[in-house]
C-alpha cells in the first residue's frame, strides 16, 4: 500500500509532487494543510494532526477521517508518517514540506532518517527536486549532469562515491551540508557507505 | 564598515531583509541576483562571482562593479563574503538565500558556521526569521514565546541551554537537525556549549 501525505509547509507547484497529490491512491493529510485541499475540493482519506490548527467547522466536516495524536513531542509529520505506518502502509511520499520556515524545511528533511528507521519506504518531492533517506550503500538511477546533494546527518558516515563528478573516497563529511553540490556523470551513480543514514536530494 | 549581501535563492518579500536590502549602507550582489535589482532600479556596489549566468548587457552595464571569481569549488554567496572580507567589510547580513532549490538552502545555511570562522559577524535574514552561527557560548536577546531552531553541524558539540522550554542539558544532538522547534521564556536565553559552531534560528 502507498500513501501520499501533505504536510504544512508551501503547497506544490511543479507537476511532479502536485500529480502525486492528485493522483494518490490513499491521501493522508496533516491538520494545517486542510484547507489547501478545501480550495481544490480534494477530500483526503485521513486528517491527522493535534488538530490545534483546525477550524470548528473543518473538524465537524471532517469529523469521520480525524485521527487526533495530541503527542507534543513530534511534529504533524511525524504523526502523518505513524499513521501511515501503524496502517502497514509503508510506502510514502512526502509533499508540501518545504518552503515555508526554514528551520521547519531543516527538520522535515533530516526527519526522512528517522522514517525510513520508522520502516518506511519514503521520499519527499518539492517544487525542485527529491530528498530520499538512505539506511544502506545504494546505487541511484539518474541522468547525466543531474544535479546531485548528499547530507550526513550524523557526521560519523564513511562515504565512498561512483560516477559522480566531485568523487568522495573513503571519506566523513566534517558538516552535514559539506556533501552539496554535486553533480551525476551517468545513468546511475553509487553511494557506499557505513554507518549510516544519509539523506540525498537529487535535482528534477 | 557592514555590507549586505544578496544571494540568488528566492527575492526577499518579509520587510525585514527588504529594508535591510533597501538601507544597506554597502551592498554586494551575488551574480545571479542581479536583474532583481535591474527591476528595482538599484544599482549594488560590487557584484561578485563567476559571472556564467549574468547576461552580455548587463556584465557591460556594470563593468565597473563586476568582480571576476572563478574558483568552482565554492558558490557565488561564499565569494561574496570572501570579497567583504577582503575589502576588510566584517559586518555581514545576508538577505536572499533561501527559498529556491532546497540543497541550496540547507549549503548556504550551513555555510554561516564557516563565515563566522573566516572572521565575518555574520547573521541571515529569511522571510521568516534569522540564522546566526555560533563560535562560542552565548547569551541571545528575544521575546517570550520566541520560537528558536538550534543546529550542530558537526554533532560534536555538547550544549546546555538556560530558559528554553525544552532545555537541552550537557548533550549532543545525535543528528543536525534535532535541536528544532524550541522556544524562549523571556528575554533572553543562553547556550553554553563547546566545541561549536552552532547555528541559531530565531523566528520573527
Amino acid at each position: 500500500m502507498k500513501a501520499v501525505i501533505l504536510a504544512n509547509g508551501e503547497f506544490p507547484s511543479h507537476p511532479t509532487p502536485l500529480n502525486e497529490l492528485l493522483d494518490a491512491p490513499l491521501l493522508v493529510c496533516c491538520d494545517g494543510a486542510i484547507e489547501n485541499l478545501e480550495k481544490l475540493a480534494i477530500t483526503p482519506n485521513a486528517l491527522v494532526g493535534d488538530l490545534d490548527s483546525i477550524k470548528e467547522h473543518l473538524k465537524k466536516k471532517y469529523q469521520s477521517i480525524l485521527h487526533h495524536d495530541p503527542d507534543q513531542n513530534t511534529n504533524d509529520l511525524t504523526k502523518a508518517v505513524k499513521w501511515c505506518i501503524g496502517n502497514r502502509i509503508n510506502d510514502i511520499v512526502i509533499v508540501g514540506a518545504t518552503g515555508k520556515r526554514e528551520d521547519h524545511t531543516l527538520g522535515n528533511i533530516g526527519l526522512l532518517s528517522n522514517y525510513a528507521r520508522m520502516g518506511a519506504n519514503v521520499k519527499m518531492l518539492t517544487d525542485t527536486g527529491v530528498f530520499y533517506p538512505l539506511l544502506s550503500s545504494s546505487t541511484i538511477g539518474s541522468y547525466v549532469g543531474q544535479q546531485v546533494s548528499i547530507f550526513s546527518p550524523n557526521n560519523q558516515t564513511v562515504i565512498t562515491t561512483k560516477n559522480l563528478k566531485y568523487p568522495i573516497e573513503n571519506k566523513t563529511l566534517p558538516e552535514f551540508w559539506m556533501g552539496t553540490l554535486n553533480e551525476s556523470l551517468g545513468d546511475k551513480f553509487e553511494i557506499s557507505f557505513s554507518p549510516g543514514p544519509l539523506i540525498i536530494y537529487l535535482k528534477y
